[in-house]
């Protein structure tokens, strides 16, 4: 399969904390790294900010053009949580207090001994239509519009949200990927390298330089999901890279 | 100044390896945060592969419509930095190798015994009409194309390039932050947190849950830029939180 052919998805981090630098995002490369996982290629991701208007076309953008969307944050209790009524917007359809999502809070407040505020049903309510996504940690749902799938911004509830969804999703041919370290300089391998994915233009071939242990180096990242065509492009990476000096190390097999 | 009026940026992340999940990305974070200390915005921000179609696009969109744009990743020696070059065509000028870039890197070379490939002095490439951005840990430049700033992805010498140019940039008044920690959940405080806000349209109040030290809590983030009435309004959250049993902390003055 090429990597045209292959399932794509828009991951779109919602969030003024973010945009200011307050709060580091660490959902982006969680989601990042599962899609890879299951044969999705992220083909694009936003930050943007709790504004309804960027967040509607966001969402119109990335919907008709990728397999999937995701969408982090904004489904809380309060009044910068605006992503469950614009979504709703963006679908032009009403927001509705879904009945299974006050049932399942009702349950978790009674358990926890809080309060049934306005604010914390708020988030029993989801665009007409609408899929819930439960997780297991937290009572208060995601949901799933179409192919916009909108979830939380904690970690541990997003990842537990995308857990749930996860096996609906339908991925293409898994990306293998191996990865060559070597103790020399990218720019003396950066010509044999360029050579290399001129002959295997399938592949995608990635180059990072790091300092570690006192040595300067390059991890050389190949990716594609032929499995024999990878290890034949890794022996010939090797062998490259030893007739530099460079000391090559290969490491075992991954997918990320 | 209304938060519209203020100078705003956009962040373009460029890199296959953070939309595989491979690389968690920290410069985002790095300059949505020195960026607001300056006083500008960062409105937009997005992840996008090294394809020279989604960077002509991207930069062609938020180059007309942010004041600034800073882009990081890609600008190194091997077959997939493909920034310099893409960023000369978005600008529709030819990429040229610059005269200072190479003495710069020359001297480099020489210093650390390395050997000046053909592939190391790319990184003198750069479009036509740039200005070099110089910094303080490699030789090799940055660059800026009009109101574009074309930074390395290494973090610490993308950090080294934004710092040269930092002076450079015109900023709004400085978006002033403060924080009250509130030792009772969003559902609670929800309520009247958004009558706050409708009373304060100026000022952004943000609200992000906590658990920490076995218990758990609220983050109240206010910011503007008005001392005063910052001041005002956080006196008035902390009678609103201490009301509701929450023991309301006020952070030090900081400007996140």
């Amino acid at each position: 399969m090429t990597q045209a052919a292959r399932p794509t998805a828009a991951i779109l981090i919602i969030g003024n904390e973010i945009l200011s630098g307050r709060t580091q995002d660490i959902n982006l490369s969680y989601l990042a790294k599962r899609l890879t996982e299951l044969g999705v290629r992220t083909a694009e991701a936003r930050v943007i900010p709790d504004d309804e208007g960027e967040i509607i076309d966001a969402i119109d953008h990335c919907r008709k053009r990728f397999t999937y969307v995701f969408t982090t944050g904004g489904i809380g209790p309060t009044h910068d949580d605006i992503t469950s009524a614009t979504v709703a917007k963006a679908f032009g359809v009403p927001l509705e207090r879904n009945a299974d999502a006050v049932a399942r809070l009702t349950a978790m407040f009674e358990k926890r001994n809080l309060e049934a505020t306005e604010a914390r049903l708020k988030m029993a309510d989801v665009p007409e239509g609408a899929a819930l996504i439960e997780n297991a940690i937290s009572a208060a749902p995601g949901f799933r519009m179409e192919n916009v799938h909108v979830l939380a911004g904690i970690p541990s509830i997003m990842q537990a949200m995308f857990e749930t969804v996860a096996e609906t999703l339908v991925g293409g041919s898994v990306m293998l990927s191996r990865t060559v370290t070597a103790y020399v300089g990218e720019g003396i391998v950066a010509k044999p390298l360029g050579e290399l994915q001129d002959k295997y233009p399938a592949l995608e071939i990635g180059s990072y330089p790091f300092f570690r242990k006192d040595r300067y180096g390059t991890s050389l990242v190949l990716r594609g999901d032929d499995p024999a065509v990878l290890e034949t492009v890794v022996g010939e990476l090797v062998t490259i890279v030893d007739a530099l000096g460079g000391e090559p190390e290969v490491d075992a097999e991954d997918n990320d």
